[in-house]
């Protein structure tokens, strides 16, 4: 059995997580159709987990090394592997009767494209996201090392026009994106990818900043209607997957 | 036979361009082995060229479409490709029995990867770079020209601090992608492809910027020493191949 540990927050399943790369591994893992359970962590509590289970620091700070969420531990294989394109390429390995996400020599491809979605075409939108974060639906726990962690700037003050832009120029962005992949289902054509679930990911990410109320609802709904309505098939083609959590 | 319209300069061949998206394109016949000529455009020449041509514009500006190089003319089949994207998907069909550059389904990876080089990777360098140009290889026309269209921006002033701190970014933001690819020689592993062709237009931009003095050549030199050579070792892949142009 897989367990995949992930972010807890207070908003029920199957939206509870906002972290991008625990969707994108609950996206891949759906895709695969392999059962799994999740394990939910606050932040201070990650690093301790981590460790127990031998799970390695995903990155250096200046204070040391980093713990992060996602890792799983495979208990069929007794693997722990944290990461996730790491994890993505483990479950290719592992289960390789299942669907190849990272179709080999395409990894650093996807790794960059992964990445270029939030500091390419969606950066104009994180400042306008940061601000809603953390909302009613973090626990205490995670709101107070949230804090902490991404203090708010208090020059980076945004007002009702700049916040407006930041939207215009994330669409339009997006509307870049939406070009570049085609008519086609997915980034790579009609085989779905890591590169989709990293879309999926990003895109439940800024789904749970927006579910707060009716003005938020309101703009997931426009995105969703967003460059022909590809990103909500997207989504659908996911969430019309059988959840293979136990 | 295929010409390629790219960007005149002051320097020889086979350095004579710095346009990136021209590099991609010399790097992709190269790597093909299929034999071209060179047809050298100033900027004021280029629309009239590419209407004369049938070479349709890349972009759209607030004034109308924008027409850039690289483009080509294949005297064999008649066709007329603009943006170096669709004439390297382009030379992949019309050329089946040579090396594909774009294997079908990684279209849009490679294009975000192209693209992230100097968006992401190089980003750090773009105003160092951009504050040496044009330099004293630009013929007069493309100077005026491109002082008219990339005006210097008096608040970017660089000190030799900020120039050594962007060096340094650049060298680290390199280093991650570095990482990403990994030891094998190609961004997708033993396969070289199109992703490759942009990583030498992009330094060969940057070669060209610094080949001017002895310090320049110093840093174009301590560059190709990076990331234990890895640089080098790719420019060197592509200037072994034989020279195809005509």
């Amino acid at each position: 059995m897989i367990t995949l540990y992930d972010l807890n927050t207070l908003r029920p399943d199957p939206y509870r997580t906002y972290s991008p790369h625990a969707w994108k591994v609950h996206c891949v893992l759906r895709f695969k159709s392999l059962p799994y359970q999740t394990f939910w962590l606050e932040y201070p509590s990650i690093e301790s987990k981590a460790k127990e289970l031998g799970a390695p620091p995903t990155s250096t700070w200046s204070d040391g090394s980093r713990y992060t969420i996602p890792f799983i531990h495979d208990s069929t294989t007794n693997k722990v592997i944290s990461d996730s394109l790491l994890i993505v390429e483990y479950l290719d390995n592992a289960y390789p009767d299942t669907i190849t996400l990272i179709t080999p020599g395409t990894e650093a491809l996807q790794s960059v494209f992964a990445d270029a979605i939030w500091t390419v075409y969606m950066k104009d939108i994180d400042p306008v996201i940061g601000r809603t974060l953390p909302n009613k639906f973090f626990t205490e726990a995670n709101a107070e090392y949230y804090r902490k962690w991404a203090p708010k700037d208090p020059n980076e003050e945004m007002t009702e026009e700049s916040i407006k832009d930041s939207w215009k120029r994330f669409e339009s962005r997006f509307g870049e994106l939406a070009e570049t992949i085609g008519d086609e289902p997915f980034v790579m054509g009609n085989q779905v990818s890591f590169s989709d679930c990293a879309l999926i990911g990003w895109l439940m990410l800024l789904r749970f900043a927006l579910w707060d109320d009716d003005k938020g609802k309101q703009r997931w709904n426009e995105i969703m209607e967003w460059h022909g309505g590809r990103w909500k098939r997207l989504i659908d083609t996911y969430e019309e997957l059988r959840d293979t959590r136990i």
